[in-house]
């Protein structure tokens, strides 16, 4: 299989390793905007060629993964209008992607099978990619109404070839739930260390910082322009998310205040208690 | 020297193995509550002996470290308030650590040295004790203006000891600070899993966590009854540092709900490259 990847990033580019490891793909051409990033994407292996666009990449591809920020989708997907080609996406929402997508490729939709692998990492670009980031890691598939089964069935075959352990689910349904597990801790780990920065001793602040505000904010590194435009695109579902916490810790915010030490306990061992049965059996 | 350790878990435990690692106590005595946890503890080696209260423990003792949930620390003091040893801490809070003590050890209170090592863990208990918990982690002293020269430095050579790197900050100060690094994402992990535990579709939520909700949540697998004491403790503090992220947040939720593109990533940016170098300095 020949593999077009437009956005030679972290999801991008690890699922090109990933196929070339599993030797599910021959060739990998990339496009993108960031020179310097292709050419270490060159360097790495990781793509074997280059195109200018979307639309030359496709026209030597079986496969078109769409990696870029989910802002950028309706571009590319413009780009790849005239092309018969089958094309996937790693775009974060669904939704979004699923009507951008259904704009700019109008009767050829049934091309496109909208997937989301949730593993992402707090590196981003080229030099981050690894050909193990999906191993063991989830991958939604939202089909949509017009897609074959055999495109279904390639594009699951490619995510499995890279490890990942596939399902679907309806776009709502999966950006609702992405929302409350993915989209909503980022932005509360952004929240507490744009905080902590701006106040006037920000550098005692973080030099007495441990390992819990240290894996707490992990993902406070991850890619501004990606989760900028995840936070737009999942606006919606994002803000009941921001209003269901904003109660949830006032409830909190009550017991301290009233000083019901048996309520805190009782609620932080609940929530301990959930943890932990998630984490033994994940 | 001869230790006692009043609260044999995670920080007592690591206490105890790390001053026998580097032959800085010769002998441990252990107190507890919890007597599969003491057996456990003298399994490990952890400690030699056991004590029925504090008292009986200081007896035998060079130096007292009280490594107990901070609500137990009245009474912990209270059994000490005859004996003449040094004792020291590893209460996460230091202005209520300091008044209990005040009271229960009046005229004696020079020779309690507060500390607190900022080196927790998601684990608890003395099955979690190891001994490099403190290597290459900060242990704040906050040395009351009783305390003798000679006393601070033992406290300080003990934590020196167990690989610590220590410093001295004044109680009011340690307990802002902490409230902002520590108390703060606690009470922020704990809402986040309690919330999403509550919802009818929980373990579809929890099924498609990924790494992010992970580390961002593994401190919601603390010690309830620890977290709970430390909350009531540090209240003011914490509810101060409650109001500015409830703050912070609102800004973020303003301009998701305007789309405000450039805004966002703005904030995203500032946060991550702050992050990026706490973490590069640390």
């Amino acid at each position: 299989m020949k593999l077009a990847v437009i956005g030679v990033g972290l999801i991008g580019g690890s699922f090109a390793l990933a196929l070339k490891q599993a030797r599910a793909a021959s060739h990998v051409v990339g496009v993108g905007r960031n020179i310097a990033n292709l050419k270490l994407a060159l360097e790495r292996g990781i793509i074997d060629s280059t195109a200018s666009d979307p639309a030359a990449a496709a026209q030597k591809a079986d496969l078109v993964l769409v990696a870029t920020p989910v802002a950028q989708f309706p571009a590319v997907f413009s780009s790849l209008a005239k092309s018969s080609v089958l094309i996937t996406d790693g775009g974060s929402t669904k939704r979004d992607v699923i009507a951008a997508a259904r704009k700019a490729l109008g009767k050829r939709i049934a091309q496109f099978v909208p997937a989301h692998p949730i593993a992402g990492a707090e590196k981003s670009g080229a030099g981050a990619a690894r050909a193990e980031l999906f191993r063991d890691k989830r991958v939604v598939l939202t089909p949509l109404r017009e897609n074959a089964r055999e495109s279904i069935a390639k594009v699951e075959a490619a995510w499995r070839a890279c490890g990942a352990r596939v399902s679907r689910m309806d776009p709502e349904e999966h950006d609702a739930v992405l929302a409350t597990v993915s989209h909503l801790p980022h932005v509360l780990a952004y929240a507490l260390v744009h905080g902590v920065a701006r106040r006037n001793n920000a550098d005692q602040l973080f030099s007495f910082a441990g390992g819990g505000f240290r894996d707490f904010t992990r993902i406070a590194s991850s890619h501004p322009e990606m989760w900028r435009d995840i936070c737009i695109a999942n606006r919606d579902r994002l803000l009941q998310d921001l209003k269901s916490y904003a109660n949830d810790l006032g409830s909190i915010r009550k017991l301290i205040q009233k000083g019901d030490a048996a309520g805190l306990e009782k609620l932080f061992a609940a929530a301990r208690d959930a943890r932990n049965k998630w984490i033994q059996s994940s």
